[in-house]
Formats: C-alpha cells, sequence, structure tokens
C-alpha cells in the first residue's frame, strides 16, 4: 500500500506548496478536495500534480443527496475527478432534509441517487466510493452509518463503477468492521483506504476532533492489516480533521503524519 | 405503558421537591441516580419515594466495568437498587481502559463481570440493564455500541437477571434497531424504553445535548410502537441531559416534557 496525503489533513496549506512539499518528502500520492481544487482550477490543478509525480488518489467529495440539486452536482463532482486523474470519488451521502424524520426514506434516496449516477461515473472512468460516517453524523452528514449498509447500497451496481471506502475514524468502534472489510474485498468493493485516530473529548460540532496517528485508541495496525488480507492494494490516505493540526505549516504536518503512519500504521 | 420521569432530566431538582412535583403532575414513577440518592440516603429517599405513592423505574447506574473495583461497586448499586425498589439497573458498561487499543479486550470483560453479578442482582430482586450507548461514547463511556451487541451479551444469563435498554437517543441511527427490539422481545430482554431525542449540533464532549422529544429527528412514535408490540408493559423513562432543560425550574422542565411525551411519543 502506499501512503497518500489526503488534502484536508493540511488543510490551509496552498495547493501548489502542498504539491511540492509533498514531492519534497517523497509522497507520491494525495487525495484532493473540490473546492480548493476550484479555487485553484481543476486543469491547472491535473497540471500541477502531475508535474510533480503526483497521482491524485481520490477527489473528496460527492454525495449530500438530500439536496435538491445533488444528481447535477454529483455529475459535476464526477467530471471534476476524471479531469484530476483521480479514479475513486468520494461520496458523503447527506443527513436528513430539515425537519425530516424519515430516516428509511433518506436511505432509500441514496440508492436511487447511486443508482442513477453509477453509469455516469463508469463513462467517466471514475469510481464512486460510499463513505459510511460515524454514526454521529447520521442527522446532518450521512445517513449511510455502517460498512454494511453501505456494502448493501452497493451491492446492486457494478463492482468497478461503485465501492466503498473504509475510514478507520469511522468504523473503529463497528464488532462487525472486520467482517465487513473481509466482505468488502471478496465483493470487489473495497475502493479506498482511509486513517485518523479517535480522541476524546470531541469538540463541539465534533467535525474537527480526528486524532493524530497514535494519538487515540483505534487499532490502525489491525485495520491496516484486515484491508492488506482483502488483497487491495491502494492507497492509504490519512484524512485528519484537526484544528491543532491544521495550525501546524504545511510541512511539519505531513512530516509528524508520516512519521506516526510508519510507526502506527505500516 | 407509564410515563417516569428519570431525575436527570431535571438534573438539578432537590429529591423531595421532585417527588412532590411528580406527584402533583400525576406522574407515577422516576428513574433515580445513585449519586443525588446517596446524598440524600438512601432509606430516605425510599421512604420519600413511597410516602408520594411514586415507583422507582430503575437506577442509574451500574457499570463502569473498565475501573478495578468495579464487582464491588456494582454490588452496592445492587444493594441500593433493591433498597429503593427499582426493578432495574442500567449499567453503562464503561469505556476502555487508559492507553488500551483493545476493544474486544473490553467487550469480553463487560461478558465477564456480567456473569459474576447477574446471580447477585438475581438474589436482590433486581434485573441488570444492558444500556447500548451511542457509538460515539465508545471510547471513553460504553463499548457496547448497538442493540444486536447488548443482547448477545445477555444472552448467556437469565433473562430475569439481565436485560436490555431501549434508548431512542442512542439507537435511532441504528438501521437493526427494529430488528433487535423484536428480538428483545422475543428473548424477553426488554428491561427498559427510555426516550429523548436527537439534535445537532452536538455540543463538546457530547454528554449535555440531548434533545427534549420532538425537537429533533428521531421518530420517537415508531419506537413506541415497536417496543409496545413486543408486549413491553412496563415504563417509558423520558431521559434528557441537556444544559438549556437543566435551567428551567423542575416544574417546568417536568410539564413541558409531559407535553412533549403526549405529543410526540404517545
Amino acid at each position: 500500500m502506499m501512503f497518500s496525503l489526503n488534502q484536508w489533513t493540511t488543510r490551509h496549506w496552498p495547493l501548489p506548496d502542498l504539491a511540492a512539499g509533498c514531492a519534497a518528502a517523497g509522497v507520491a500520492g494525495v487525495g484532493l478536495w473540490r473546492e480548493p481544487v476550484a479555487e485553484h482550477g481543476t486543469a491547472r490543478t491535473a497540471k500541477l500534480v502531475r508535474d510533480h509525480g503526483l497521482a491524485v488518489t481520490s477527489l473528496c467529495r460527492g454525495g449530500f443527496f438530500q439536496e435538491p440539486d445533488a444528481l447535477d452536482d454529483n455529475r459535476r463532482a464526477v467530471e471534476e475527478a476524471a479531469a484530476l486523474g483521480a479514479p475513486v470519488l468520494v461520496l458523503v451521502s447527506g443527513g436528513l432534509p430539515p425537519g425530516s424524520r424519515d430516516l428509511d426514506g433518506a436511505r432509500s434516496r441514496v440508492a436511487d441517487a447511486l443508482a442513477a449516477l453509477a453509469p455516469y461515473a463508469g463513462e467517466h472512468g471514475v469510481r464512486l466510493a460510499i463513505e459510511p460516517l460515524h454514526p454521529m453524523y447520521c442527522s446532518d452528514r450521512c445517513v449511510v452509518s455502517t460498512l454494511a449498509q453501505a456494502l448493501d447500497l452497493a451491492a446492486p451496481l457494478p463492482p468497478e463503477q461503485v465501492g466503498v471506502v473504509i475510514d478507520t475514524y469511522h468504523l473503529w468502534w463497528d464488532p462487525a468492521a472486520w467482517d465487513g472489510i473481509a466482505r468488502a474485498g471478496a465483493e470487489d468493493r473495497l475502493a479506498l483506504f482511509q486513517v485518523a485516530d479517535w480522541v476524546t473529548p470531541l469538540p463541539e460540532g465534533v467535525l474537527t476532533g480526528r486524532g493524530m496517528l497514535g494519538d487515540g485508541c483505534v487499532d490502525l495496525r489491525r485495520f491496516r492489516t484486515a484491508v492488506e488480507a482483502t488483497g487491495y492494494t491502494g492507497p492509504v490516505e490519512a484524512e485528519i480533521f484537526n484544528d491543532e493540526l491544521w495550525t501546524m505549516p504545511g510541512p511539519k504536518a505531513l512530516n509528524l503524519t508520516l512519521t506516526r503512519y510508519k510507526s502506527h500504521v505500516l
């Protein structure tokens, strides 16, 4: 497996510096986010990463299927991923519409959206990757809360068009995660592996409190081993949303992440 | 089903006032907490609630099995529940010991503790009720994260000694919750039903952000109906940890809870 820096780990590092910094550190892959890519320009970003010999391991993110214009927006995200040469578009499937209590309805809307988008993704050589998010995000960010659910949602669609993301931060608590990883491998659905650690107390809003690798209670090596055992040879993206990390200069944050990756994931 | 006020919903309401206030409002049951009961005195509390014609529907809480003196402390909790006439002792099973990443080990420690405590509870006429807590509490409060896990933990032990708690706040996100409720009924494990709503954003530490009934996205009536369909005739405890609610005078908080209970749970 190859280390890849997800851009949100070094959120405030400008793209040109990030590309140069990754190349300098011997990092061969980056996971990019749509907003900074749009700011820098998609074609310009594609050239930038190519010029630095970097692979774009994923684009974050499509999804948010509760929004009225979700399908159009997701088609654009597929096109952007294709333009960047990203093989994977990460999907954060969205929460409940305002005032709704219909969780089953929201989940079946995700299934419908996937069916509508999968062929489009296939035509563009992009794989949609359903990311189960921690259940604490169920109401407002992602009604797909477990790996089993994500695999069930993927099941009706071709594996080359739809896969799943294994993110240790979201799945570590789930006793069914290990069976899920094996199943993802057996069903050829493992599109992306991301790592972050779990630390408490959680901050207000619970978005920016992910732990640096090794700082928390996730058995990261067990996850890496389980993912590897499926035959997965793709990237390991470090994706750590953390206020403290975001105050560090990019090179320092990358260096810390790499050091911890070697001692806690490999 | 009978409405019961869990004491933590009106956390700062002194016990004598709470007992009088519940009686005045026609509330027939209260769920009590060990700390305020200890402060008031266990025997004195038992007399107080008896004098007001109140049933003690549960005592919160035992558990925290990662602590070195957990078994002794839980035996004391069983004795306190018996002294109060509480048929149920709620168990919050505890998180990971400091520095540990061994989640499987923590979960098997819960199984061992239950096996050790169940006969003692049985001798005292108290039922241990394993409460699955939302997965966001997995590391620091409760490694039992789903209803299925709680039922699996209860399975080896006699149903009259060990049951489970269904709390809407903890379970609402889980697509397996409905099957779990039916299973809890079929296996005679449904010891207690608690209600609170889910609202976001979550506050720092995620402990005191439960929603007043009807303010959030939980389909409370679906839960009540599912629990009722198992044949459960026990209490419905409103247990809402909420900073804003805690600033209200007890009678006002109780009145609001009752009003919302009638319109969103019944």
